[in-house]
């Protein structure tokens, strides 16, 4: 342990995110306790020496914590926030990883734990899920956005940009409001239009073996969680129909050049999606 | 050079696919002669010594060659099969490596060369194009569709499977209509879907640089040669119009239930996405 790390943490959620924390707090010495509601995973987390005692459903055992973070999909998080929140008390930070900001920051305002809590989204997903997908090192030169409440005070900023920092990751602050906005378009538009190219596959009998190198690249989050990203698609539904809408869209208007056989416009319809590609 | 080797190649163009078996075979000791209309990749290719000879405009130069690969994108092809058909009469085998095979394969019928052609379409591609582009191994464990025109004989379907294998490809046998109507869904359609979404996160100021890894993999194709894929998708744009259709009810199906709230449907969507993904 470092001497600037946090003494002791608390996970709520040991998946793909909440594990990886797990694993690199526990290399770095920090001892862990922690929360999942599957008893195999936390069992599994135990075993391998990532976490040091299990924290039982009431959640009561977080209280010890100097740090705590909010590990479950965005829909379970702000349950679990308001769970945790009278057993916070010792915690210098409390914070969660979600792809959606504005309802979980809001909520921490309302229980007035502005001073001490920071929204986080670190962008190191990936299509696997669980604690079985989770591994150390996943933060590496990975973006987190920040999200502060609007009463927020200055430290507790840092100190979570410091948090993240320790884990190798590039942490940048943003507005909730504007965090959601923008992963509607750079995160959670890519997922559903991903999906949708794997559903299209599905329905005509096409398995993902029959695709080259670039078809398998942009089928790739369709292997996401159906948990975690109903959960964001609803937490986010007004900016994504958005960005869907458009999507859908641009899609026709390739369509129609080509029902047109127009392959003036559909050149320069493929040119500037090239030239967005090489800026 | 093995002694089944090809004693010499004729390569017309020298892009990615043409450059790289330019590499590949020059590497195994066959002397390779070429064209490209652009005499920079014509002098680099000789400079770098994987052509050994240039052939002109005429394209007369592929006379003496053992095996005459037609590497150019697919609008442009069936023109040079036509203007080499007269000096091929050495070639043991003719090919090509286009994405789109009915065409070519007809006219090789038609030409009268159905015992020494086979059009060939190594799943080897990638986002960037042009000889600088080209490397060697680009083969190496790839999937080759090999078509052969309908009054094929059976040796020539050997003999260029033969080829790609000393390449380290891994060829299979499809008619020229079925790989079409099959490519129009594994790798026409993927390479649309991410090109309409690098269009909507264009339109709206995204930068590819703001995107996660995931966004970078689903938009990667977008990036692909604008010439190389109006052609194709010209070439196929029957069944790729089915496909893209079938994409877009996705992508709006997607937005319905979002817009309804309905997490059910939205989960059972991505459940049938993950479910395609992991078999």
């Amino acid at each position: 342990m470092m001497e600037d790390d946090f003494r002791s943490a608390a996970i709520v959620g040991l998946g793909l995110i909440g594990g990886s924390l797990a694993r690199d707090l526990a290399e770095r010495g920090v001892p862990v306790r922690a929360y999942d509601a599957d008893p195999q995973h936390l069992a599994s987390a135990l075993r391998e020496g990532f976490v040091a005692d299990a924290i039982d459903a009431s959640l009561s055992g977080v209280c010890d914590a100097d740090v705590i973070i909010v590990a479950v999909p965005v829909d379970a998080a702000t349950e679990v926030l308001r769970r945790i929140e009278p057993f916070a008390a010792n915690a210098r930070l409390i914070t969660d990883v979600g792809s959606t900001k504005a309802r979980i920051v809001a909520l921490a305002d309302e229980l007035g734990l502005a001073s001490r809590f920071v929204g986080s989204h670190p962008l190191a997903g990936d299509h696997r899920s669980g604690w079985d997908a989770s591994r150390t090192g996943l933060f590496s030169n990975a973006r987190v956005y920040i999200c502060p409440p609007s009463n927020t005070l200055g430290g507790v900023v840092e100190l979570a940009a410091q948090f993240w920092r320790q884990l190798g990751a590039s942490p940048a602050v943003l507005s909730a409001d504007d965090h959601d906005r923008q992963l509607a378009w750079t995160s959670h538009l890519p997922h559903m239009v991903s999906t949708a190219l794997a559903l299209a596959l599905a329905r005509t009998g096409v398995e993902r073996g029959d695709l080259g190198p670039g078809g398998r690249d942009v089928t790739r989050l369709a292997g996401g969680s159906p948990d975690v990203w109903t959960a964001i698609a609803r937490d986010n539904a007004d900016a994504l129909d958005v960005a869907l809408a458009t999507a859908e869209r641009e899609l026709a208007e390739i369509r129609g050049a080509l029902r047109r056989t127009d392959a003036a416009e559909l050149h320069q319809r493929l040119a500037s999606a090239r030239a967005w590609f090489d800026v």
